[in-house]
């Protein structure tokens, strides 16, 4: 690995050992958005990692090693970083260049947090449904329309928005830049999620919002193609998340079974335990080996990359999800409670196996290209 | 099935649909526990079917079928008569005549709420680490020790104390009725148990509390025998909320995969929805008949009860997971909010595969008989 | 249980001690068809307790209490009872007096061996595509097409032969009971399956076959309500033949497991072994009274009969291959030959995925119930 | 890639689809040893990568890729020349010069097929109890005792024969090269094998089998430091023969699920069907890219070599035998005869989670070094 590679995972690691892991438990119970360590990540140069033109051989790569190690720490601080990311793909590869130099550095920095507005009520897994409309007037786009479960609503300053600009289907779409402070923008109350709470996600209601024509990112009607040049990242970076969040729940199980002893022995000296943990070290590694295969794939530029990253998506959440949930089965009475971070990590996992793109969705799109 | 059994099965049916689903989001997210439920449902008969002497054929099985029913609408309220009920064992089977005659009809009724005290920090599956102490000075017995995970802790009036009179071991451990306002009980801040928080867990301390000698229940170093005799009773009860609890959870997701299209028709169309659905329906069932046998061989006195019930108390409960974590999945990001109460039920389900000696102890204890 | 069935049930158990037992592996060598035991549990009164009027108060439960027992002894022997049973079901249920006078009793006892002809190659899932064409002159039928996978071709004297006397899909298809020795009835050569070989099973090619139109079994056209007569016992007997065999290879697994010693003990004692071994007695017995649970429906001429029959075929046959598979694992590498019968119960257990609808189409089907 | 990699990985494909695919099935229904073609595979220079000096950058990756190739034409090939090198390790690695340069390139070149003895009737997973004994006498040795399981017994020249020469335990164990022809070496018939019958496995009986005392291969009683040299190896090579067959079967499957059609569409668009392929090649990747892991490791001389390579081989070979018998279910009633490879995959398949340690003993070694 190159020595840049090994700094940038060096000061992760040892940011998240001081200063992430110490904190995260009380910002998920009090719900509060950690933006100082999110702008502290951006500037070591995540989301430029991606949406940049990065000096090192695989950029892709190296930004999910960072995330991966981001989420062994706070789940909510990797998981903001890679939103952030994905926010600042639209403009960084379709953005104009007035666009570009208006908005990038300071999204790739982290100083304006941004959010993509996709789903809405109709339009979860099936885009084609997007009913919020932009219609234009002189110079100017009016949207009308209600977007679901935006991450980062609240906190942002700018929100792609994609709105319908013609007849049905997917290609009548176009993606709007949009100040979160315009008039008729109304942020909803953050959605009470069973996990990752310290991240916002809300809905938001756009009534009559005026947006100049000059906020287009991408072509008229593409809108789609914005939104599928990020779609790869989201699954990426979706699985880095997983496997971060594996591992920890790992390295905290086993420490337990190390030290808690029943039977006059230690816990993990039982194959009922110690085979539940095992079999996580396998699946982890495997999923691990799975997105690094999928990120390299992505960095140069080969052609199974959206099948990769599919896999990797599916492989490595629904590994988070058991093994966080059977980490809370070695912590026993213990790890139900939140005396333990297994409980939180396990509510956590859930939100992976849903978001970019449901599982399901991820395995009709592997077996379509089969 | 008998007429008695389909008037309190339907009388169950009708106050959890009237009375329990409507509030119980609301207590969870408040933890207020619902003492007037517990108690109606007490008065049903609940408790008395396993600890009194029943005319119904098989009380056990009807138990299991009211606390399934009652797990479908509001898991905190299955478990608490549960526990109820486990806690009431020990005087109904071991008790004294003058313990019998003070306390039973109480405790059945759910006039006095009562828990059980055996878990403590060291002695989790292995009770033959308890520590807590009992000295006997005259007549009168003074305990010390710390208990942990008590169920039913701050709203018990009566708590079953297990502690040692004697060398170490399983051997040397006596039960003692204790009340909970003596002097020297001091119960703890409840557990952040990740769901069922409606119902208080808690550690207990106790310090020089002195119980008479009359409060001994069963015999002097004999208490693991009282302990034993709720075992089975037990395993039954968490089989019989988690099979209730799963069948709340597929009755939802197929209700929610009806109604919700994506792709122009509703997602229960995808068989990568409904065999989920299929193959949820199909473990609930059998976990249902495997349940409903252990409780014939126990309402028979078979031999088989214990291997019966250690099975059905594994199978139900991994069962459990897997629906309600599903059950999330088919609601996709909507599920993943308070917006719907899988992931309450989710949370809750956990639970089930920890309790009442965790799926590990039973498969050692299945294993065992083989 | 009633005393008949107590024993039916002993008389099978010791037959398959006696002379079951030590002949099958012989016999699935050289696969040879087991003639003599067959028509020896027919006059036991197996098929007629399914197709006839027994006398016990739940005989289907009884019947596939006995299949299970034989299958716990060889499977291609209850295998074959079980499909002389669906074989006999089509005259039995919607035979005219003559063909019922003429054959039932001959079929019953196993005095005559029948089979069903209904898959065809473009016609396994979907018998809709049924191309078998009947065609009618004065009195009497022509038949011709390609029948494939039919049990019993080559032993069997009778066929059920389902062809087509009408415009396309299933309304317009007709059974027939056709003599095997017929001119223009070809059997074709056995298939080499995997398992079960003992048992044939072949193509039947047929040629300008002439059946008299007093050979239709039910009404013209509506073949598929014969068909669907032992659909559910088609699905309850593979459930029942399913639960034997798992069972035979927990017995024999969990036995070696106990005698087998390494690094100073019996394999059983660790965890990595005796939990695998837990498993499958907890699925084995769900899905042991899953399947009594729908033979009851079915006695008891239920609603949900088709829903039950289908949610225990899948899972008692999911439950075998998983028990077969971790049986052979358990013996090691010696599982893995002929010097036991593992590796054998192994390749019969993937028979059961598949036949009388695959468990695909089970999935399909409870989830249309649901 | 290296262009060299490439050249071998091309040439073995086009070997496997033109010579070694069409001959697979009959040599398995024959139990014919495909002398010729192990030669082949063994003078392009495949055991040679491992042991030898070979000029690749990453040999046991190369190697291991080549393996895949050839297992997902035929197993017994790739499994041979798997054995071939584990064979050859013990005089590469451990051998004299003068063993060296009499044995080894006619062993690299599988001119000498040879076989390693290791396990015994008592000694399976733990080779403490290894019971043959090696007395010595002058310069000879004479050895006594039973070998079972021998890979390659019949068709080798030479036997890597692992005997006692001191006290109990692991550390009184020898290896000695032994001519097969010596007097005293007696091949018992092969086993039956539930698959890979093509490739001989025996037992081997030592009767006064009179061996020189330079045969000793390594030092006198650290046999165990002879046969550890090549456990990686053992791990590595199968996890590559599993990822192959899978590979195959997943190949095999689609294809089929494309071509046939059931309610007037192909079975691929059954998401019930199509699922299971995209969860088979989510699972294959995964094995694939941790086993590649595991290689590099082993190629940079990493110190987590052992834990990858037990690692992968539990993961690969779980993934082959899921895979394998899905895949006979995508092919129902033909997949389940020999009309189709798939019912023979998926026998061979079981092979892998058994030898060169079985999974339990894998899941062990990955605990003891979480």
């Amino acid at each position: 690995m190159a020595e840049a590679y090994e700094r940038l995972l060096a000061e992760i690691e040892t940011m998240v050992a001081d200063e992430v892991r110490p904190i995260s438990a009380e910002h998920e119970r009090t719900e509060t958005y950690p933006l100082g360590l999110v702008r502290r990540v951006c500037e070591m140069g995540l989301p430029a990692l991606v949406t940049g033109r990065p000096a090192v051989p695989h950029p892709t790569e190296l930004f999910c090693m960072a995330i991966e190690r981001l989420a062994e720490g706070w789940v909510a601080l990797a998981e903001s970083v890679h939103l952030q990311t994905l926010a600042t793909c639209g403009v960084a590869r379709h953005g104009t260049a007035d666009q570009r130099e208006q908005f990038l550095e300071d999204m790739q920095l982290g100083r304006t947090i941004a959010g993509n507005c996709l789903s809405e009520p109709d339009a979860g897994s099936d885009l084609s449904r997007i009913a919020t409309v932009a219609e234009l007037t002189g110079d100017t786009y009016r949207l009308n329309g209600v977007k679901t479960y935006v991450g980062h609503a609240g906190v942002a300053g700018l929100l792609n928005v994609y709105a319908r600009t013609s007849g049905g289907g997917l290609g009548g779409i176009t993606c709007f830049l949009v100040d979160a402070d315009t008039p008729g923008v109304a942020v909803q109350p953050p959605e009470e999620k069973m996990g990752v709470r310290a991240l916002p996600t809300a809905g938001v209601v756009l009534r009559d919002v005026e947006v100049p024509a000059s906020r287009v990112v991408g072509r008229l009607n593409r809108g789609m193609i914005v939104a599928r040049s990020f779609f790869v990242q989201g699954r990426l970076g979706i699985a880095a998340c997983a496997v971060g969040l594996a591992q920890a729940a790992l390295t905290h199980a086993t420490a337990y079974a190390r030290k808690r002893s029943q039977f006059d022995r230690p816990i993990i000296d039982f194959q009922g335990v110690s085979f539940l943990l095992a079999d996580a070290s396998v699946q982890i590694e495997a999923a691990r080996q799975l997105l690094y295969r999928a990120c390299r794939e992505a960095d140069t530029g080969g052609s199974q990359v959206e099948m990769l990253a599919a896999q990797a998506k599916v492989f490595a959440t629904d590994t988070a999800m058991t093994v966080t949930t059977n980490a809370v089965q070695v912590l026993g009475a213990r790890g139900y409670t939140g005396a333990e971070p297994v409980e939180r990590w396990m509510r956590e996992a859930k939100l992976f196996q849903i978001i970019e793109g449901t599982n399901q969705i991820q395995r009709a799109a592997i077996a379509s290209r089969l």
